[in-house]
């Protein structure tokens, strides 16, 4: 598969501006009563003129069948080949609760769990005990000290958090102590080669003075650790594009992810108006922006049609105000489908409209996942979004004489 | 990608014949005004009705969003993968002046151009002196001669000529004169690795010995060199496909490109229907014939939409003309788009079609963008043109038991 790297020297740095509209869990399928899918069910008039005037088509996230989590679906529309870069469960926990990964730093999904007198796993969640409960354990986590490296404990939510390990020559190529089952012990950390030896000595030790302070606690007097992940070494995309890219996201794993790629963050409020207005006050510093629209992912995986429907036309009334600005290229994109039917991520095809001055008369009547298949971009993955926005803002030379 | 050599094993050779038209330029764009496209415009009843009757579909010549230049989008319908051969300017320069060029050659896209008497340049293209006084001056360089090595200096046009270099060991991997500024002297040439040693030093006593010989010149009193290049090595099109292929076309660049494919080059005159007529004499002598339809893209080039819905209207009526020879396999393709309105290559896809004694009733009612992209192909990479080429004229065998 093509990355961004594949024709790096094609690229050249213009003031034309791009704006990457990413609708979280865009697209959907047709509910069983009506046969129309989420945006074909949803009132949306700007979006539908938009497509009017643009080219559409469908991206395919990763590839036919599967589906993606958020880190690919959003490295893939990064222009990032998602087969080749992967961010791991505990460094994506990590930058969903804005706790800062430096390159090195391995991170882990923690949990609060529950063993009996003989050290044997009762309840692999501590009974889900609340952020209340959790929180405070947490804190007293994150006072435990090892030799030789800085750890560092946050919580998520309920039973959940994150360790941080940072030291010189860690390595994420440890085993889990999670055995996945009740009635047996945590497992030890164990070195998958000769360079992780080091990290796995560290989380044990840690593993163990949390066990020990954790003893007299009734339900969450243990803790497992999984996920263990190190960020990827991206080439930042702001180099290779030749841009000066931001991202704009209320939720901290979409900033975390924007991070990744080489992005500059703004700070923003927590609504999606807040976003836009943080776009338009920011607009003239930069020639790329990411900018991230959550609801309609959540009440997707919530299975809930009606609100998947409410949440892409409360997104509507925002496209006027994006496209006010006047960028040269404006792409309403998203990382996945979630059809609320599925109540989860799924493989389908994502509904995509680029909208530049080159695009007029090229459109279809209406933006949802029927009508974007009848487009003139048709199906492409979702890995070449960015090349087609390079192009249509005029930042992408001729490829050979 | 895949190439032309990714299933080598399958091609067999039959007396079946192909004709693969390209259409320089020939996808397009809506004309904001009326919403129709250059070939939507164009009353081409002929190509429609071919349309109707052949497969259709879109090519991308490289990748989404990358407008190819002539060589990768040429190279990509004959089925080799543009990202993988490159032909560099110098030696598309001097193809496209039916220049002569041996393997291990290198050839340099050369300007004449102004130094004051410092020798910093004041005029990197020479005042864009006529060919009437740059022809003799190119005369006087190719008298030039270096111990070791063989030059040839060819005019272009105006302030272009090519510069070639024949001798054993050469390299491409030099650096260019040009510092693409004024105010500053040439450059001198540097090796960009040990094998490229002789090549540099050869250029620089060109240089030097150009200086003095043009140093009484009013405008032309100097040289400048780039984009030296050797012709990639490809496997010849003929002997992977088990082809006796021939090219006709009246531009020299395109029989250039032909030559590198392999192909053997048929001798014509200087109009589309000379390459036609060229094409019925010769149609006995070879079972795979390209011919090269020029002057869409000279109008698209030109930003002229009018002149190029004519140009496509002036082809229309050659179309019965090829096919009354009645080929196994009749193509038309384009090696990219020009859109008038962008006035240059572009990205977009390209409406391709091929008729074969299998493809009745599968056509769409017209041939243009829109209605290629209805049709049973779908969208593919133009480096599978010559697999559904060879496909339909039964010279592609079943893969695999």
């Amino acid at each position: 598969m093509i990355d961004l790297e594949t024709i790096r020297d094609c690229y050249i740095s213009t003031p034309s501006k791009i704006v990457l509209l990413v609708v979280d869990g865009l697209g959907g399928l047709a509910n069983p009563d009506t046969g129309r899918s989420e945006l074909e069910s949803a009132r949306i008039p700007n979006l539908d003129a938009m497509a009017q005037q643009s080219a559409c088509g469908l991206t395919t996230p990763v590839l036919p069948g599967v589906a993606p989590g958020s880190g690919p679906g959003h490295l893939a529309l990064f222009g990032y080949d998602p087969l080749k870069y992967m961010i791991g469960r505990g460094a994506l926990e990590g930058l969903g609760i804005d706790m800062e990964l430096k390159p090195g730093d391995v991170a882990a999904r923690g949990n609060f769990c529950t063993v009996d007198h003989r050290g044997m796993l009762t309840d692999r969640r501590a009974g889900r005990i609340p952020s209340e409960l959790s929180e405070p354990l947490c804190r007293r986590l994150d006072q435990i000290t090892v030799p030789g490296a800085e750890l560092s404990v946050l919580p998520v939510e309920s039973y959940r958090f994150v360790l941080r390990l940072r030291s010189p020559g860690l390595s994420e190529r440890i085993t889990e102590t999670d055995p996945q089952q009740v009635g047996v012990p945590a497992l030890a950390v164990q070195p998958l080669d000769h360079n992780a030896e080091k990290t796995a000595r560290l989380v044990n030790q840690f593993v163990e003075q949390a066990r020990q302070m954790l003893a007299e606690e009734e339900r969450a007097n243990m803790v497992l650790l999984r996920g263990f992940a190190q960020l990827p070494s991206l080439p930042p995309m702001g180099d290779v594009y030749r841009l000066n890219p931001a991202g704009i996201a209320a939720y901290p794993m979409y900033r975390g992810l924007a991070t990744v790629a080489g992005m500059k963050i703004i700070a923003t409020g927590h609504t999606f108006g807040d976003e836009v207005e943080t776009l338009r006050e920011h607009y003239k510093q930069h020639d790329f922006f990411f900018i991230h629209y959550k609801p309609a992912d959540a009440a997707g995986e919530d299975g809930n049609f009606a609100a998947k429907v409410k949440r892409l036309e409360e997104l509507d009334p925002f496209i006027p105000q994006i496209r006010e600005l006047n960028p040269d290229v404006f792409i309403v994109a998203g990382d996945h489908a979630t059809p609320a039917i599925m109540a989860a991520h799924s493989w389908h095809p994502v509904p995509f409209m680029l909208h530049s001055k080159l695009t007029r008369g090229e459109g279809v009547p209406r933006f949802n996942e029927r009508a974007c298949a009848q487009g003139s971009l048709g199906r492409i993955p979702a890995t070449q979004a960015m090349l087609l926005a390079l192009a249509h803002a005029g930042k992408l030379v001729k490829y050979g004489p």
